[in-house]
């Protein structure tokens, strides 16, 4: 929040969480609504420690190291490896690990809080996100379209997950003007969905 | 996160920050999905040192503490302080400052990164909020009807708040089974709306 | 339905009723998704006779014609009256009587199962609406904004209408292909509020 | 609309249409939001002759019956059929011919405007409601979960139908007080998803 706020007046489209301003955009992020959601529904903190992967342009890896103790990010894509890394340079974070590597050959880390996971095979990283986890600790899966969910949703609750639950999070900006208040007449209808499982 | 998860099968229509899992619950309190939002438009963080009022409950003081360095919480009805009370000494959070005053009579803290007002009045403390809020620091207001939102956007647009913008949050829960996806057929549809508002 | 259907790959945000396609578009118009919800609240079916104003383009008039027996619109604004009149030419519709008339000075017409209302100053004619009303017979607002939306639904209910209640209609449309199902990334997230009472 | 108003103060939830007020309520019905979004995007009116399956409990064959020249039916269940039945001889209608046959047997119309099917395997009646269609007749299917909804229209596309869309219809209602106005706090989050398709 100390950042320069450059570009705060963007589309109203997509409104981003302020850390985002000066970050070079690259494939599809993940969206402060669903960041929101993530924390939201995790409970993590400021004592906590998350696996996120992949990076892609960062956006999700810095929301979450604004937030949290300690966060380890993968991105196995050379070319979005780069951009995640020139974007955690800009954010002058020092609590965020961002490795060449690819999240379903393991996780390094053990005992972490949570996995999130923002990738198209989200559910080959559910084995390796199990051990990770420490009792209690969530996966999170951010999948696009229905089937990507239903797959992970699925493949979670066979693996042991408990608790499985999945959402989709939808933010509507309203227009408040004295001479009338009334929702956005175009927006955002969709982003993706969130799948939360515990390990227990 | 450390808790137990004593109540995670809660009804699904009000999923709640597993932080929460073991408080006392007495007036209408703020639900994650608000929180969320909170969180992603505003960049707090672990840096961050937050004012909020009224307590209620403490359900928001409780997420905000586990996220923030520090968080200064306002109650000025002894029923509803005895039970944040409660429920802050149940949460463990020592970074949490409940007071049992009144907000609209001033602010005591300074240079905040935010001011977070869930209460009927949240329009008359707006002058005392921009006292409190360091440069780009945000006023948010969680108001349930859109006289009040109304009410607190123009009014914090009129004190000098800049880059207002209001929103809903909708959370819809999904159901996933082998045989079939499809949305829940009920749910909660409205809570409250949120106005965020920047100091510059 | 007869018609050519010369527009049907229109853009995907605003799928229009298909008897429209061939229409000229001038003033705001009254989406199908509203059209879908006027008739479904109040009933009108093929032994209605209704009033509508103000015509506006004529989207309302024409499909409002295309399921009941007669349908009487006013205009005031020339401009409108003649596109409106334009449009009705090209529908083919012998069911309804567009007048170059001032609803708010008067409703001809008696006993009309119902009567709707698309226009800024609606509010104003509501004593008129009431006597022009069977028993039984439906008040019908459309309006834009939230204050709108509270003085029609107030000054209805003051003046004897019952059962009043109001919505909004949200159309999401989904992307459906054998890769995956999602919904569509973008769309309309607001037209307007209907609200519904009858006369007993 | 002639009939008495007998239950209009039902549950908000579920706003009906008031044809419906006195009717038997047996199997899952079509709800006026998504009967509304079916008249919209089809155009059917006073004029069209439809085909309907399965009746269940005949809401949608009632509320069809209301606004078209002529309605078809199928039930091949015998408990549905006879309730069908009953509410169809309460509505007082004469235009809807209401069959105790399988529809996925055959339809016995030609050049009909639309075909309607709410039924779980309503992707069987896709090949003898394209013969039962005139040239630009819908077809929708009422589908209650993704796969379903996915499956329908994947099949009608395949089969030669055109122009073909999926969407889903939310009703959101609104407390309209005059000390504040807000959406109702629960309500309806999901019924079904439509899909319409061409014949051309």
């Amino acid at each position: 929040m100390g950042q320069k706020m450059k570009k705060i007046k963007r589309k109203e489209l997509v409104r981003l969480n302020p850390l985002l301003d000066s970050m070079v955009r690259g494939p599809q992020v993940i969206l402060p609504k669903d960041f929101g959601s993530i924390l939201a529904y995790t409970g993590l903190g400021r004592e906590s420690r998350v696996v996120e992967a992949g990076a892609g342009s960062g956006f999700l890896m810095i929301m979450l190291g604004n937030v949290c103790k300690k966060v380890y990010s993968y991105e196995r894509n050379e070319r979005f490896y780069k951009l995640a890394m020139k974007n955690l340079e800009r954010s002058g974070l020092r609590n965020v690990v961002l490795k060449f590597k690819d999240v379903t050959k393991g996780i390094e880390e053990k005992n972490v809080d949570a996995v999130i996971l923002d990738m198209a095979d989200a559910v080959e990283v559910i084995p390796t996100a199990y051990n990770a986890l420490k009792e209690g600790g969530f996966i999170v899966g951010y999948l696009p379209n229905v089937e990507q969910m239903k797959g992970f949703y699925l493949a979670a609750e066979k693996h042991g997950f408990v608790g499985l639950f999945a959402v989709e999070t939808i933010v509507r900006e309203w227009k408040v003007r004295s001479f009338g208040v009334r929702p956005n007449t175009k927006g955002l209808t969709h982003t993706g969905f969130l799948v939360f499982g515990r390990k227990s």
